[in-house]
Order: structure tokens, then C-alpha cells, then sequence
């Protein structure tokens, strides 16, 4: 089931250089839109110049900073892909393939929801999912409350809407869970139009509860709010059973689910998600947002329709893959002095804590000045999944997407990273 | 070079119907956004389930309603596709694939503009480089203006982004050309940020000369406006050379290229486009949009690499394809009495000007009540192109995508449909 790492990483171009970088620079002079500015450059990518220069020294770098899987793709997705044999490559559905909208139907029924293809528009990956969700329930100005840490690329698509987010944070020793309702409450003004919730978490790993789910769902209802629930992670749950949002038909109204075959079967690259809701008119606006831009890419979706109808046995064996990957590497991050996690319960990321003031500073000097034994780690800064200035500066999120043995040697390299790092700041 | 035209259409899922219908309703009472509201049908889809129900009571349907292409995708994009060899099907540069850039930059040299990769951003289809450009040039409230008819689409990002698009007529009778400039100058107000132009021209298929794009581009400068150019019809120019807005230097600041393999390649389903501008700032903006979603499907954009080092010779013969379905069918198009249309210079459509007073029942009648020989002609009814109330009521765009001799014999149903029309309307 596993590609080499080392290659994976070698194959993963989103966190290589593009050919231009990407610092933000304002374009007032030429009156730019201020959403130009405000959108943010990629935290994450920041870095990579830093880990290029590494390698070109002979470094070896685990890139544990983004969310792309070591694992292979499923073989029915490519053998799909390379039996295309349509002679035009035309324009397919607005709403999405048939055939793909059939799958993830049962799909949803394999995993206890009973979804309906008119209940789901497939998008072009989850992202496109998070731009239609919000741009259906809300107008420029309006305000969706996330909890902090979050999710980047939440800020690129509110930017865009015009959609203001607004933070919440959640506390490291708790899991990150969410805080108090009464709390959310307090934020919820006469804009607010949504609560954005993503669960498994990237970048926490934090599993919702049940309980939690519904006190969510309570709230929305009582106050006349939309859910958007990204549960892209849903087959990443170590210990307790995922909670959809689409279980509480007390809000089957206001509840929209976000999801994307990107993880769960290791294709990044196809951009293939959904976004599903029980209320028609979210499901009419979603598809004339659609039909505006024609369809999704016609190969991917036949070849992840494909994918869709794999056995109970494919996801045991991933999930059973990523604990062995999560036991090992959290036992491990928590044994290095100054260093705490919690144990998430889902997703492959957790938010690590680190004895340091300025993780931004710490990151790039494990890729420019330090290597043990000729290897380096590449991680995630904190600061990049908050909205809250100053917030996140002694965290990184490390996403342990690589085989157990590599990432018990990228542990061990932390640990002399931190050591190091201490005694020389 | 040619598949079978009705195989072709079958193909085409973009004009047969979603699983759910998209009549557009209002979602006030659960209080979705304004522009959920204000985001259009597909104007060309109402008529999809008459054109089904056609085709179930045996009725063969000429589908000159949507921009598919029956021409075959070149083989070596199928090719590549099948080929895809990755283990993994990773993340992509958020900026494109390295390949395609540099092929694009390569294409753009065949053509005769000079175009460094790092002033290209890919995008998932030329539809995202519209939603790029318009939310890098343009807060929420902002407008553009437009030139009526115009390609249908542009609303719905429009709607996306916020931007109010403001409409100046074209004339029919004088080959929906610009108006003059003073009329163009007289909607600037101070909201105003872009002037949105299409040559090659969808509807009208208008290719406007270089005196007038030089009078856009004076005018851009002039006022501090960007100009977008919608340049996707390039290869389709049948007397007159293509002129590019990246040609005029004294706006390469505010000029903002958008571009596409749809047509050029009959790869409409693999979404692949580009924003190509000189401005650094802009391509910044653009990339950190480009960041947000992560990257463009990996597979297509491998594929259209390499389809993008094609022989001038494959441009040659797709141009004369066209320009013999051109020929044939605009002029049977004016010897249908009272029926008239500019003989357009460039793209794949004209809008026909019909004796009808209301296009949209004589569209439908067409293929629910009409057939000649058992044939009949699916259009794309005019108000759908128009966003001022009332316009284009005697209008229809008809794309010939289809083989001269089909096209022929669509033009003998149509006029025996016209005369049957007027005489029991």
C-alpha cells in the first residue's frame, strides 16, 4: 500500500517552489482590490526554499509539514484513469459525473448516511466545496465563526466571498476541543451567518464528540445558523466513531457538509470533493454556482468513481496504517523535553507545542543551520493556522505522513533539533 | 480529426439534464445569501428536457446550443493520460504544473507574445481565471463593465465575487462591434475597476480590430482601469489576425490576459486555463488565490503539456474546418426569410436575429412541437447573453460544432421550422 516515502516527498510539488515565490506585496499603487491583499500567502510554502537549499547540501529532510500522504493512490483510481477512452473530453455534468454522484451515494450508506445524489454537488475538490458553501449562506460582510487553530486556506475562500471570519481559539491542554457554547455564543453578532467546523481537525487531529456535535447543531438552530462541517478526515478516527453533521435532523436545513476523496484515497492531485446538504434550495444555488463554471475535470471523477466502491478492508487497513504512524510519533514528540501533545483521536496532524518563543524563527533554522546526522525535520508554523495575531508562536503542526520507522528517525532528529536550538537561543 | 458530430453529442453531459433540475428559486425564507439569489441558471439547460424528450420520441436533435466542440481531443492528450504513471497522485504546484507552464510560455512565443512562465497562473479552466482576475482587481460593490451580448458565465463569478457587471449594448447590425469609446467612457463611475472584453467574441463570434482594442487600452490608461481579456477563441480568426490586449505596452500594468485549452484542443472537460498578466503584483495576488485551492487537477494539466507542442499545422486545419462551417452555414442562415445574421469573423458562433417575438417559446416549440422530417434544432435562446432586461428577445446563439453537411441540413429544419412558427404565432 505504501510508495516510498522519500519519493512521495520528491513527487509532492505543492510544497516545491512555484517559479515565481509568493511574498505578499501590496498592489495599491496600481489599485488592486483590497482582497488582493488581504489574501494570504501559503504558510506552509514559506519554508520551502529553506528545504531545497537543504537538500541541494545533501540534507535529508522528513517533510512532515503538509498533508500529503505517503500512500499509494488506489490502483482502481489509475487503472481508470489510463483506460479513458472517450474521443472527445467534453464538457461533463454541472452537478457532477452520474456515476460519481452514484458512488458517493453509497458511500455515504456505507458509512451510515443516507445521501441521495441530489443531495450532493461534486466540486473540484473540498475547496471549491468551502467557496460555495459560503458564498451561498453568505453575503460580503457577513461573518462564519471558526475556532482557532484552523484550517488555512478557510481565510483564501472567506477572502474571495468577502466573508469575514471570525476566531475563536481553543486551548492545547483541552485537545483543543471546543470551548464552552457560551462562548460561541458571545461571538454570533447580527452578521453572523455561519459556524465553520472541521472534525477530524487539520491541523489539531481533534475528533468532535457527539456531544459536542450537538451542542453545535442546538446552537445553529436556536440562532438561525448554518454548519458548514468539513469532514474530509472522516476515515481517520483512531478510538471513538465520527460524528456527521448530517445526523442532526434538527438542522438538516442549515447543515452542509464538505468532503473530498483527497485523503482518504491518497489523490491529492484529482481534486475531487462534494458538498452535501438536505435543504434543495442550498442544492440549487450550489448547482447554478456549478453551472457557472461548467464542470469539474471529466478523468478525475470517472476514475474516482471508480475508487469509491472499495471494500470495508481498504479503510481498516488505513486507519489501522495511521494509528500505528500516530502511536508511535506522539508517544515519541511528548518524550522530548519541553515538548507536549495531546493524543489526537483523527486526521494525521497534530499541533505540537515546542520550548521555544518564535516557531516561525525555530522552523527555519532546523532547515538552515541544524541537521543531525545530515537530517532535518520540516514542519508547519503555528502562527499560519491562526487569525489572532501573536497566537500559535510556540506551536507547528506535524503531519505524520510517512512510514513508522522514518518518522521515529524524524523524532529523534527533533529531539536533538530542540536540544540543540535551547542551548544556542 | 473529426468524431462522429451525434456520438459527439451524446457525449456532451453538459447540455443533458443533472439529476436535480436548476430552476432558480429563492431561499429568503432560510435566509441564504443575496447572491445565491442573483447567481443565473444556465440559460441553455431550461431547454435540455425538452431536447431529451425529443430525442425519446425519436426525433434526431441538432445540438447548435453549446460550445462542444465534435472535433476530436488530439491524441497525444489522451496519450498522456493514459500514460499517467505517478504511484501517487500528489499535490501539484499551486502556480501549475512546471511542464505546462513552460509549454504555455512556448505557445504563447508560436503566436507571437512573449511570455515568461512567471507571468502565467493555470487555473482550473478559463472560468477560475475569471473569478481570479475579477477578485484581484475588484472589492465587493465594484463594477465592470461589459459589452452586451456577452458570455453568460461571466455573471456568475461576477455574482461570486461580489462585482456588479454594467452592460453597454452592442449593435447586431453593426456586427456587435464596440460602441463608440464616449459611450464606453460615459458608465465609468468611480467604482469602475475593469472593462471586460471577449474577441474572438462568445455569442457573437466579433473578432475586434486592433484600432479597437488599441481604443480600450487608451481608455484603460486614460482612467485607471485594468482591461480583461477573454482570448480564448484566439486559433479561431477567419479573415483578420488576432489582436492581443498584451500587445499594447502602455497597459501591460492594467492588461490581464485569460485563456483557455478548451476549445483550441476539444478539451472543454479537462479545465484547464490561465491568467497571464505582466504586472507582478497581479500575478502575486493571483497566486496566493491559486494557494488557497492548493492546484489545478494534476492529470490534465500533464496531458495538455503535451498538447501544447503542436505542429502550426494542426491550428491550420482547424481554422479551415471552421471557417468551411462558418462559410455554409451563415449564409443558408440569411436566405431563411425574415431571419439575419452578421457573418462573424472569428470563434464558433453567431447570434441570429430571427422574426420572432419571443425567442425563448420559439426555442422550445422547436422541440416540443416542431420537427421537419423528424429532425429538429436545439439553440441557445438571446436574453440568456443579455443582462438588461428585455434584450435579446429575437435572438438566438447558434454554435456550428458540428460537420458542414449536418450543419446544412440543420439550416433546412430550422427554415422550415421559422416559416411553420410564423404561421401559427
Amino acid at each position: 500500500m505504501l510508495a516510498d516515502p522519500m519519493t512521495a516527498a520528491v513527487q509532492t510539488g505543492c510544497e516545491m517552489s512555484d517559479v515565481r515565490t509568493s511574498t505578499k506585496t501590496t498592489g495599491e499603487e496600481i489599485g488592486l482590490s483590497e482582497r488582493s491583499n488581504l489574501m494570504p500567502a501559503s504558510p506552509i510554502r514559506k519554508l520551502v526554499p529553506y528545504a531545497e537549499e537543504a537538500v541541494r547540501r545533501g540534507v535529508t529532510v522528513y517533510r512532515l509539514n503538509i498533508g500529503q500522504p505517503d500512500v499509494r493512490t488506489p490502483p482502481e483510481f489509475l487503472a481508470a484513469v489510463r483506460s479513458f477512452a472517450e474521443p472527445v473530453l467534453a464538457y461533463g455534468h454541472s452537478q457532477g459525473h452520474p456515476d460519481l454522484l452514484a458512488t458517493f451515494s453509497r458511500y455515504y450508506k456505507q458509512v451510515g448516511l443516507d445521501v441521495p445524489p441530489e443531495q450532493i454537488q461534486i466540486t473540484t475538490g473540498g475547496s471549491e466545496a468551502i467557496l460555495f458553501a459560503l458564498t451561498t449562506i453568505a453575503n460580503p460582510g457577513d461573518e462564519a465563526i471558526v475556532f482557532e487553530p484552523y484550517y488555512t486556506n478557510y481565510t483564501g475562500f472567506a477572502v474571495t466571498a468577502g466573508v469575514k471570519l471570525v476566531p475563536l481559539a481553543t486551548d492545547p491542554k483541552k485537545g483543543y476541543h471546543l470551548p464552552p457554547i457560551e462562548k460561541i455564543e458571545e461571538k454570533i453578532t447580527e452578521r453572523t451567518k455561519a459556524i465553520l467546523i472541521c472534525s477530524p481537525n487539520n491541523p489539531t487531529g481533534t475528533l468532535l464528540s457527539r456531544e459536542e456535535m450537538a451542542a453545535v447543531a442546538d446552537l445553529a438552530k436556536r440562532r438561525g445558523l448554518f454548519v458548514l462541517s468539513d469532514e474530509v478526515y472522516r476515515e481517520f478516527c483512531y478510538e471513538e466513531k465520527h460524528t456527521s453533521i448530517l445526523e442532526f435532523e434538527e438542522i438538516a436545513d442549515r447543515a452542509i457538509l464538505l468532503d473530498s476523496i483527497s485523503k482518504r484515497y491518497s489523490a491529492c492531485g484529482a481534486r475531487v470533493g462534494c458538498l452535501v446538504s438536505r435543504n434543495p434550495k442550498i442544492m440549487d444555488a450550489a448547482l447554478r454556482m456549478g453551472q457557472a463554471r461548467l464542470c469539474s475535470p471529466t478523468i478525475e471523477q470517472i476514475a474516482a468513481a471508480r475508487v469509491m466502491g472499495l471494500p470495508e478492508s481498504y479503510y481498516t487497513a488505513l486507519t489501522a496504517e495511521y494509528r500505528a504512524r500516530r502511536d508511535a510519533v506522539v508517544d515519541r514528540f511528548n518524550q522530548i523535553p519541553g515538548c507536549f501533545c495531546h493524543k489526537p483521536s483523527g486526521a494525521f496532524y497534530f499541533m505540537g507545542t515546542f520550548p521555544v518563543d518564535d516557531i516561525e524563527d525555530f522552523c527555519e533554522w532546523m532547515l538552515t543551520r541544524f541537521s543531525y546526522e545530515n537530517q532535518t525535520v520540516m514542519m508547519a508554523p503555528g502562527p499560519g493556522f491562526y487569525a489572532s495575531p501573536g497566537s500559535g508562536k510556540n506551536q507547528a503542526r506535524i503531519a505524520y505522513v510517512l512510514e513508522v520507522d522514518k518518522l521515529m528517525q524524524a523524532m529523534e532528529v527533533l529531539k536533538h533539533g530542540v536540544e540543540e536550538y535551547k542551548e544556542t537561543h
